[in-house]
């Protein structure tokens, strides 16, 4: 049997636990060119919430539909895979969709994280669309977040001044003691706009922004001639069914400013994946790159995990192990 | 005697005649490093606009201050310069401030306009921002105008296929009839997401957007993945006193559709200028680049023209002829 977690109702405003559902299944079978996976650890990922919306998205998911989720996985003969094998026990996958993972002696679950989406998003939009030089200073959004505490080390191990946005003391207390950040900034903060000038008063060349919406507004009269805003996710809508405003600042200081804003997925680096996976080993296993995971146990704590995860709750990576 | 046209008053909304006076001035006396100049031709800018917001701008103008604007100047001794000297028939000017000018026997008027600042924008914005590609689609705003125009006619010069924004049918046709591009839309179309549809079937891969506002929100979703929108002005805020509300589909689309939203000024291209101008005037030359030109006589027809340039009157290029 096939334990797994559905959609129970598509969320308006926040996701909340009762949206989801537990069910046990008939183990899949797998149709012609997929195989049978086993789930090992799921990564547990913002961008899904996103996927409920429904049909606003092509890919947009439906009641009844398992929940989706980036996997670590294991085929029948032990082969470890990346896959998006979802929240359950067993998957039936595109053998063609399935990229083998050589843990390489390292955690299995940092396959996920830092070495994996996570760390890839931030290697690339930090140093291919930022093209971060040393001595500037990077402003990095959702900084405790899986993929922004490791855009800020990657800026620190650049040579970057780093400062840091979190939502609460203890985040902001674990960015600049433990990982190396220079500064941090509560974004809820009632004088953010002074906070910013004060922890930048140089400037910011590089917003590794995370985020989007109203913060986005009070970050941009503080860009630099010449920076680069990398637009990597828009938490802030994610809980929310219509985009916020746009930012008033666009596009008139991006001409007086010469200011260049430019999105990018992960998918579209495949050709240079072995390289920097190569390199975020490297600076995990020289300790310059603080690995931040929290692992919850069992299937049926995804849901809460997720939900919390929404509100800002996790710090670092957060994942689900499946099965051992 | 020095004619010269000042500022009246300062403009709450619209710019109209009253907020200029023509006046008569004692003849400009050259302090240290300064030089008399006479203005030959003046150029008439939408950019004049922003600066006439006050305060709200470092270098924001007052009454009684000449009102400025690039100019085609002689010094005393003939020698033809390139020169910001407003609104007025001599000016006293910092030596370092001008740029000679070898008019090569074509007319001297054009280093206004498409061998002057706007052909430069137009240069720089398409081919080092917007990376046009021969096969491409390339969207122009305010296409009639002294930058659009010739942005459009070097996308097609580049192979691309150009469809431009005007806002009237005389305008239109000549774009496609004079200028060659390839289809033409009205910015103020009720149906203009359908028009945009329309006429560009397969996306858009360059939008050289000179407005932003609610036009720039019509067009995002229109783009091609790894689209990139040239920011070159925002004329739809010009005569606004408030920023208009920013594009709600940024930065959540540039993120799924991987663009960049890049500003530019073209002062930052000094170096590469010499071979702009004559790439710029070879295609003058062969008749590639079709030269659209309006003169205005005398410093007095000024405020009027500017006034209309403001509410989108001009085809191509509007400059005030001041003295022979």
């Amino acid at each position: 049997m096939n334990r797994r977690i559905v959609i129970a109702e598509l969320p308006s405003g926040a996701v909340a636990e009762r949206h989801f559902r537990a069910e046990t299944a008939p183990l899949p079978s797998p149709g012609p060119g997929e195989v049978l996976t086993r789930t090992l650890f799921a990564s547990l990922d913002p961008v899904n919430r996103a996927q409920m919306r429904g049909r606003t998205y092509r890919d947009g998911l439906d009641v009844g539909d398992v929940m989706p989720a980036f996997t670590i996985s294991a085929l029948e003969d032990g082969t470890l895979v990346a896959a998006e094998g979802g929240w359950q026990e067993h998957a039936a996958l595109p053998a063609s969709s399935l990229a083998p993972i050589d843990a390489g002696g390292g955690p299995l679950s940092h396959h996920l994280g830092v070495l994996g989406l996570n760390g890839l998003t931030a290697y690339f939009g930090l140093l291919d669309v930022g093209r971060v030089a040393a001595g500037e200073t990077v402003l990095v959004s959702a900084a405790a977040g899986a993929t922004g505490n490791v855009a800020g080390q990657l800026a620190r191990i650049h040579g970057a001044r780093v400062v840091g946005l979190a939502s609460t003391d203890a985040k902001r207390r674990l960015l600049e003691e433990r990982l190396g950040f220079d500064a941090t900034l509560d974004y809820r903060s009632p004088t953010l706009s002074r906070d910013l000038k004060g922890c930048c008063p140089e400037g910011v060349d590089v917003y590794f922004d995370n985020v989007g919406g109203p913060l986005l507004d009070a970050v941009l009269p503080r860009m630099n001639v010449h920076g680069r805003i990398v637009c990597c996710g828009t938490l802030a809508s994610y809980d929310a069914d219509a985009a916020p405003p746009g930012p008033r600042a666009v596009p008139g200081l991006l001409i007086s400013r010469r200011l260049r804003m430019e999105g990018f997925v992960v998918v579209d680096y495949a050709d240079q994946r072995a390289t920097a996976v190569r390199r975020l080993t490297g600076w995990v296993k020289s300790g310059e790159l603080v690995v931040l995971e929290e692992i919850v146990n069992g299937l049926d704590a995804a849901p809460a995990a997720f939900v919390d995860l929404l509100a800002g709750g996790n710090v670092g990576k957060r994942l689900v192990r499946v099965s051992a």
